[in-house]
């Protein structure tokens, strides 16, 4: 298979899960790692076998045929448009950016640009396999949908404050798939939030427990359920309740065997992080944006869906703060 | 055993439940049946060998120790006085009123008798062992609560002018169960409601679909799922997100045969309507109130918690007209 | 309801289970307890209102309509020949009799007779779905059947020598259940077995822990499973393996709550014993003998039935201590 | 990480497997094909990127370090016997041979070489877990043991005249799981078999629909369940009953929706075939060999593993054709 190179911008969390998938992509050929942090930038070399480059060296390159943005949030979006202006097709991480404002500024120029935002979810087997049952109308048409998104542990008090809060920073993806799955654009927004995990995210001004209602103009409702601590590993599910029944699609375990006492069942424990659970959504993406550097797919998450996804995420900041529902037809 | 003679104030529906439960128990003996619809009453001293009286007559009966209060939603108050005035314990069905000012006033008048609230859910066998296994602290401290209630079938039309609305009538059994195992009294109450199931119950002024949101001054948060359709049974399910894990009472289904072919899996339907799914809850219900007409227990539910429930069924109501939360410490 | 009087023979074990479902079922009417042990029947006349009687006389009252026999299993034949003599339906518990031939021999003596024999799983609610699954074409045709029957802890060693031995005493209800489910008669029996739970058992010349095939004409196979101690409850389940696929049918547990946490998930165990996970087979069972005594079913499980079953233990025991499949048509 | 070169003979069903996995390998490098059927070393060396060599081309080269053994099963023994003699570590596909009393002869030669034999299964992280557990007590001490072995559809009759018939060529698995589980060699062997899923089938000789049981000399007992054809996919399953409760090692699913209705549930097939269910145990075995080839561990299953399960599948067929059990006491 002919093989076109690519750059990764970014060798911390999350380019540590692109970089290697896109170096094992038969269609792909990790050529340069860009990362300033010379340790981090190292160690993807000897994972991947790419050199190191500057910005500027890898979007020079005329071999150069896309470009994953996995920088830190706050540079995703200058790092995109640098991307896009040198005529690459980009993969970024989402959010594209934590002000409303500044991302809706930028929309135009990515217009017509081949732009794939991060948001994984939409790439899980499970969870696409729900959809398509549910468009399939299997049960019937949609009314009511339940997402629940519940993290392992709470990240360090140090990852808050430029995390965006986790409206921005967690509950974005839900509202990513809450868009991806009710077929029309929520317009209602209200939630209510506390911080009941760790007190410092509450003095940092952020909260980590969640519930999220959306509504839709046909009147279908989402409930979003957050968490930054489940103490039962990463809990990731979706209900879709429908005219005719509901689909649901569970957690995966880690095995199938269960013991059976006169004490009751023990069961494997789930999946207990990102890395895992996702890992084939993550692998499936990469393919996606294969297809999408080689021109045979245009991008199946756009630019128009980060700056939708942001505008909810801060409908639902913002009516955690009020205590009442965010009319997004009149506060968009 | 002994046995202690009761009256049945209403042969109806839920008369229909209790009255064959209350003749059965060994503690118990239904001397009469109370209600103006000859048909109704024939069937069911047919069915369990009571005599017909009308209230006044049963009331009067020093034998009676008990009465049965399955009279409709409007005679709910007036019925359980009576009985309480004649110094008979009395087992009323929810809701005791539609009018919360109303039922707020009558309140004394209620103090030091036995009265015991039908709120059956708080029996039944799953839920009680949910709230056991949360009380053992097998899973942590209690974070956030699901309650699914989701009806099998939009009622007739009919039923709806008289019923209170969706909250009042139906939402009321879940903030009942949330008030017993939150172990906080709620103090913020959000719902978001709409009519996807029957236009005609919208034309008549109620909503069919509806989510609620609760907060407990200690920043529990309560998710309530209703909808009157399901389209997969009688859907009454509760989650608990703890602090060091989850606990979950699932549907109980039909039966355990499952069958498995190329196309995957089909097993059981779960069960299908509310005599059904709550049959050993009603059943237990009753055995708690013979041991209160005993006089061996003081009644679990009282005239207090029904208020509260009525309470936070009418804050929904506000909420969901007014698109913003009610604080029930400032309007309670 | 019509109720016709019956009498119970035998208030152990068994008949403190079908003694109070006939005394509460509407078309009977308990009205002799018959045992000899003082003690046992003073208590069956406190839990059913019941008279005492002999055999005799409750045979001779002309009021009686049928009798259940739960006598001593070396008492059944003797009881049940009795109740047939003098014109009642009856229900006996299993086995008819251990001595094969013996029983074979009384076998015309119940021809034409209304004898209901105790094969209590054919009642079960989950078998009877399996069954009516099967019968289907759901899943096609069936090849091979595995019957899972574990007892939750050995009986004490002083059961175990008029027991009859595991394959008579036990083994007899799966073999009954093969003969129910395979569509044809087994024609081969093997059976291998061991002592494992309990050398006691061994040292009176017993096994507790076995495995049996089964072949019919056709070339089915059947296997089934037991011991006398499974460390978790009563184990009870059937899988059908056919043409399309297959059919199981699963325990019932206890509950339906399951807690999930880091270290996996932890269920309720499953019933633990024959008295709860058969108690509505074994209304049912007596819901059937009511319809018999009244006249208007046939019984489904009859004498012919018993002989069957019991000529097929027999032939596991020979086959476990000769360690050769037993040729039913050779040596029935 | 270092590289050593390896050999694939054989680029057929199995070698499309292990190949790939073994040029996968960051340990290992696919350096030759042997395969005298051009379109198959065709398609390896573009799938790949190996060479095409001769088996003495390959086994003369000293980069190779390793053979993997693909060929046909009646060149197993032939090819494994030279690359040992060259000095290679082999990885040999089951079984070893079809006739036991060569393979027996043959066991001398390969005394002190590093032979690893490819029983998958032992590889599977589901049984590896299930396994585990056993060891740990954590149901105390295992008494019997179920494996369900079923094929999702029947060979083409053309397979089954060189395949060894189903004891040889397929229970053999389960053979060699027995013993891995059992913790003490069998001793005892009885075998039932039919003809259910295709005529053919009988009429070339072979059966293809069969149950095995097993007993060790402490009086363990197993069965084993086999049929060509589930009707359901590839049904994989092992259960281990143990003195205090019991293990399962269920199915792996195609995913986790489920969709629930009035009709009851619908969940999805399991994995359909041994490429699906065991790719994470064809690739834990290829680690497992690149180990061996590196001299950092030995080859946990050897010949001797594979002579014991042939005599257990030889004494299968003896079983099956006699109708008695095998004492391998007395005829091994």
């Amino acid at each position: 298979m002919e093989q076109i190179a690519i750059a990764l911008v970014g060798a911390g969390r999350m380019g540590q899960v692109h970089g290697p998938n896109a170096a094992g992509h038969p269609g792909l050929r990790l050529k340069y790692v860009v990362d300033s942090r010379a340790d981090a930038a190292a160690a993807m070399v000897a994972r991947t076998g790419a050199g190191i480059a500057s910005l500027e060296q890898a979007l020079a390159d005329p071999e150069v045929g896309g470009v994953l943005v996995c920088s830190t949030t706050d540079k995703h979006l200058e790092h995109a448009l640098a991307a896009v202006r040198a005529g690459k097709a980009v993969f970024c991480e989402k959010p594209i950016g934590l002000d409303l404002a500044q991302v809706r500024e930028a929309q135009p120029l990515f217009d017509g640009s081949r732009f794939l935002l991060g948001f994984n979810r939409r790439f899980d087997p499970q969870f696409r396999v729900l959809r398509q049952r549910l468009a399939s109308g299997e049960v019937g048409t949609l009314e009511t949908l339940h997402l629940v998104n519940h993290d392992p542990a709470a990240p360090p008090p140090g990852f808050i404050p430029n995390s965006g809060g986790l409206f921005l920073d967690f509950t974005i993806h839900d509202l990513d798939l809450a868009r991806w799955l009710l077929g029309e654009e929520p317009c209602e927004v209200f939630a209510m939030a506390s911080c009941l995990v760790d007190p410092e995210i509450g003095r940092l001004g952020d909260v980590d427990t969640a519930r999220v209602l959306l509504r839709t103009p046909g009147g279908r409702l989402c409930v979003i359920s957050n968490t930054r601590r489940s103490g039962c590993g990463y809990d990731q599910r979706i209900e879709a309740f429908c005219a005719d029944g509901r689909l649901a699609a569970g957690n995966v375990g880690h095995d199938r065997v269960v013991a059976l006492t006169d004490a009751g069942s023990r069961g494997a424990p789930i999946l207990p992080d990102f890395q895992h659970r996702y890992a084939d959504a993550y692998r499936a993406q990469i393919d996606h944006f294969a297809e999408v550097v080689h021109g045979r797919e245009a991008p199946a998450v756009g630019y128009a869906d980060g700056v939708a996804a942001l505008a909810l995420a801060d409908a639902c900041a913002r009516s955690a703060r009020s205590g009442a529902a965010v009319d997004l037809l009149v506060a968009p």
